[in-house]
């Protein structure tokens, strides 16, 4: 199978290669990025010069697309990951469909549903809405079957991965009680924010350091609000705050609901554990075992850890995930993986790199 | 004037000693610890070692401070703290006090009036419950004018002191929507867990890592809601979370409250802004401004962030401390400060070290 | 082919476990730990709990290595690592050979030819000496055709193997100026201190800190020497200081050399990338270019990067690896292939997890 | 006291700021910025909002400085410090002494005494070569007497603190064996690669990763062979490396010196007691004790701890301290002390934060 990257430079793309480095029978033939068209890929990523399908990349201009496909169609890419900024994704998925091959996009421009939310979250006006509704969201425990048959995957967002496994048993049980918030308290290792240097992300200013940012009007936040809603059939209200934790890698969300009609941990646990029960990548944690990022880095593992404190009628979910791997590439792999007919872990590395 | 430390050898007490360096006519006339007695202090604790005070000092039993008194009654100290385990302070309290010294106690045996708590957060049984009435809440923003005729005061622990001044204004002004639950997130540096070698504190089980604690039943919990519901003159009903951060120090505190009649961010601004308008050791970020636990490492400050989701009605307060200093050290020795009728800011750091 | 463990609880037995899941055909069939016997070993470490092969494995109890064999001999490892403490792999040794396995020790104790080096270095008397000379020091660079048909493989320190690699072309050539001495400082991440808790290895005590330690007679020290000198066919005078830098993972070591007959750079270059020419497992970095941990991380590679301070006749290498993959875990994983007609790389993982 | 800062945004510049908060009588009338001239300095820096001198300081343009002198001559700062970037002062330093104030420059301008040396090791041609005689080195413990009456005082480099310490009794002892070359390895936190952002100080390039920088020909270097060759009355050879630890402050070298005509340890630690007996800020750790960067952080000490490798006739010097500390601003400040003729330690913090 041959498979390209459309902004192989970042985490993202560097993460991404990674995985494919795993994957059986897999090719990458197409790595671009704007900045450093020309260049060796393992110029700029010396990590992968250990493997052989990488020491020759060069990397191309996604200008010239249509170009590259044009002069040799047989090694173009069937799947094209996009690994690019917010907003950027939108311009190229089109082309790249146009080109034949199919889409997963690991920006935030074909998550959402609705249109009318861009502007508000993201900040911009959607330029093709009308690939929206064919678009797929690609969370697999929620739209497998309709990734078998997609074009284009919306791979979803780091945190929203955490937030929705956290919470997709529990909304569609119905058991959050009337007229209440879901708050949302995620914590994220810094590689979240890209390998842009900025003065937020140097080491001085993050070590040592613990911060929240985008208290409010984080932008995942809709993309949360639309999957938990379509599960519970009805509107669910949340409130999301995101934190920086002086880490690479890794996001903890801890969330916390006023239920009602709950009887007990035991109840919550059956919940969780049938709704979870045929899947290879959602870990439940025994009762009191408390899920770790340092359990899940490098792997496509959620691990959830379920809490209730009886005196206030709250559930705790605690869920870990890898933030570029589950947050971002490895699930674009199995993307990858559902919408080729593979098997859904092909590839899929099973044990952490710990410590 | 001359202070003592019972518990030298652990953080609290190290902290404790940099402090006390820096507080001019103060003088540090016994250090104790259990295990290391007969030792020389600077053999412990090498970073004191260029403080002049500290070069001669030797770590008495704490079994032995009648005879220590009875000695060399004029080098006893006026003010003893107590930087030991929970529970160990107990029975050191009512000793130190007929020995006729104050007590600052930086463990959590006195803090709360209702000694039917011991059982249920500390699990174990009061000894002297007779001490928790006469015991003063070392918050100085809240029992400024108590602490001030104290013999016994009950230093507040690190997390209460992040949650309570984050939710005393709205308490007090009685702003927290009727049925819900205050959800309060708090995330610190390793330090608060003590110099004590454990499977769970050494580095590669702490670094690249993030994981939640005691998710359910932290003994801090009721120690705010105490102090809380005592400002709201009405039970305040709340849920907290510990989290481990890869740092050193310093705690940040998320707190998400359902508010009710609440106009805008600019009506929470001003109520805060008027609550801790004379208060030398809050300091409230500007609208949109995050707090950072770097702004306060090694201060006595507390540095407030309001926020408000408007979409949800959430207010969001965050907060942060360094959980050594404001948490534990440095209120100690503002509360010295208060109840030996000095200035409130003798001697007391103002600048962080950062980075 | 099935495999065992002896001292499964520990980070390189972790390290072990991770690489050995890569590994097609291998099935781990014993994994043993004398505190945590009749636990199951995910209990111990959940990062592993993905792997389908280690979800049912329970610890068994070194003591009962002959029992085990007795009752299931088909199941019993046809090799077994030792990866245990320094001192306990000379009893361990002489047992599994005897009930027909092979044996890749990760400690010192069969690392030595000279049994007079152990009292001196080791602080022990070596209990079965005639074994020294069978076994097989287990730097593929250097005994390759050795490994292939040893009964008992002694696996490299982490710290001599990036400083072997290091010197091994200049020793070999003669180029070391006579009458001085080789300065080799190593920079260690704290997993090579173990999963042990200690005072010097909790998170406080390491993070934002740096130190040397054993700065003169680290245990590796005669290991280096042993090897360079048989390369150089002459004594090697060399002089080694480790130091704890505050990150998991990853060694970093400057290697200082007065040369002699030296006209540059390039004739250095020349000499190493003759070396390595055919070597899988050493990665030259072109000129200039730095080598780093994190692009070794979770792999089997040396980095080297050549570096001449003409002014001085100074050749500095940096040499750097995975302390737990290259120093331990994957190079023993390599030395399985090797010994087992395997191709070298089999199984083995060709892309650091960066960041 | 009046001074001021020219380059106050910089980590050097809010290090200077903290250290002198703390000096008693002093006045910063003072702060300059390119970049954000006309803002506050509290915002750029709000760790210092707490202490009320800097409460209202805004940042002028260093351009600007005989328009300020000229509008406000007794505001104008008796000594100024330059926190600017090398090549910078050249043009700064002239100015500031015209305008009558005495100069504290923290860049490496005025360090050398050979202007020839500039071109090599700065790649800049020196503009104002005439001040170098004038230009003071600021070690006190090598040039105390001429500090007093300096004008223009060079403070060290922050690696060349560490080494110069180190070596200074050895050098002058003449005990470094003939025709050798001294090997120091230098190992530093991150901030003292500043503040501006760059792909090599964002924290996911540094964080769990180690690697050497500037491998050969790092511009320290010639200050460190100046000053132990004027120490030895002959050129002392040394080849230097300095390399990146992940961690935000304190430099560790690691100092390597073939001897000769030495008996044994005790002997070297004879000496070094006798060189820095007077020395207040230079601590000898006793023998065997291993000097740690977290024990002199946010201080002006530099520990040092002494190893003689037997079998190699190998003298080992650690030496620790603060970069932006001791390698900078509380170095600075100190020499202001001495020029002042105040106590060397008015203002100066002597207990580290720790952890």
């Amino acid at each position: 199978m041959k498979v390209g990257i459309i902004g192989a430079t970042g985490y993202t793309g560097l993460s991404l290669l990674r995985d494919l480095a795993g994957r059986p029978s897999t090719e990458v033939t197409l790595v671009t990025s704007r900045k450093e068209a020309g260049g060796k890929l393992i110029k700029i990523h010396p990590s992968l010069a250990g493997y052989p399908g990488y020491r020759e990349l060069i990397l191309e201009d996604p200008n010239l697309l249509e170009k590259i496909k044009e002069k040799e169609p047989a090694r173009f890419p069937e799947v094209i990951f996009l690994a690019v900024k917010h907003k950027a994704a939108m311009a190229l998925a089109p082309r790249v469909l146009n080109l034949g091959s199919k889409v997963i996009d690991l920006t935030g421009d074909f998550r959402l549903k609705e249109k009318e939310l861009y502007p508000k979250w993201y900040k911009f006006e959607h330029e093709c809405p009308e690939y929206l509704s064919q678009a797929i969201y690609g969370l697999p425990e929620l739209h497998r079957d309709k990734i078998k048959n997609a074009r284009l995957v919306a791979n979803p967002g780091c945190y929203p991965t955490s937030v929705i496994l956290a919470l997709a048993p529990l909304c569609q049980e119905g058991l959050i009680r009337q007229g209440t918030t879901i708050m949302v308290d995620s914590k994220s290792g810094v590689s979240g924010a890209g390998r842009e240097p900025s003065l937020g992300n140097i080491f001085c200013e993050v070590s040592e350091n613990f911060r929240a940012y985008k208290v409010v009007g984080h932008q995942h936040t809709p993309e949360m609000a639309q999957e938990l809603s379509f599960l519970a059939k009805g509107r669910i209200s949340l409130s999301f705050t995101p934190h920086l934790v002086p880490m690479n890698r890794g996001i903890c969300t801890t969330t916390y609901v006023l239920v009602q009609k709950v009887s007990g941990l035991s109840q919550i646990t059956e919940i969780y554990q049938d709704y979870y029960k045929n899947e290879p990548f959602v870990r439940l944690k025994e009762q009191g075992q408390i899920p770790e990022t340092l359990d899940v880095r490098g792997t496509n593992f959620c691990d959830l850890g379920l809490f209730y404190d009886e005196d206030e009628d709250v559930v705790k979910i605690i869920s870990v995930i890898d933030n570029l791997c589950r947050g971002a590439s490895t699930q674009a792999m199995v993307n990858l993986n559902i919408l080729s007919g593979a098997e859904e872990n092909l590839g899929v590395n099973l044990v952490a790199l710990r410590p």
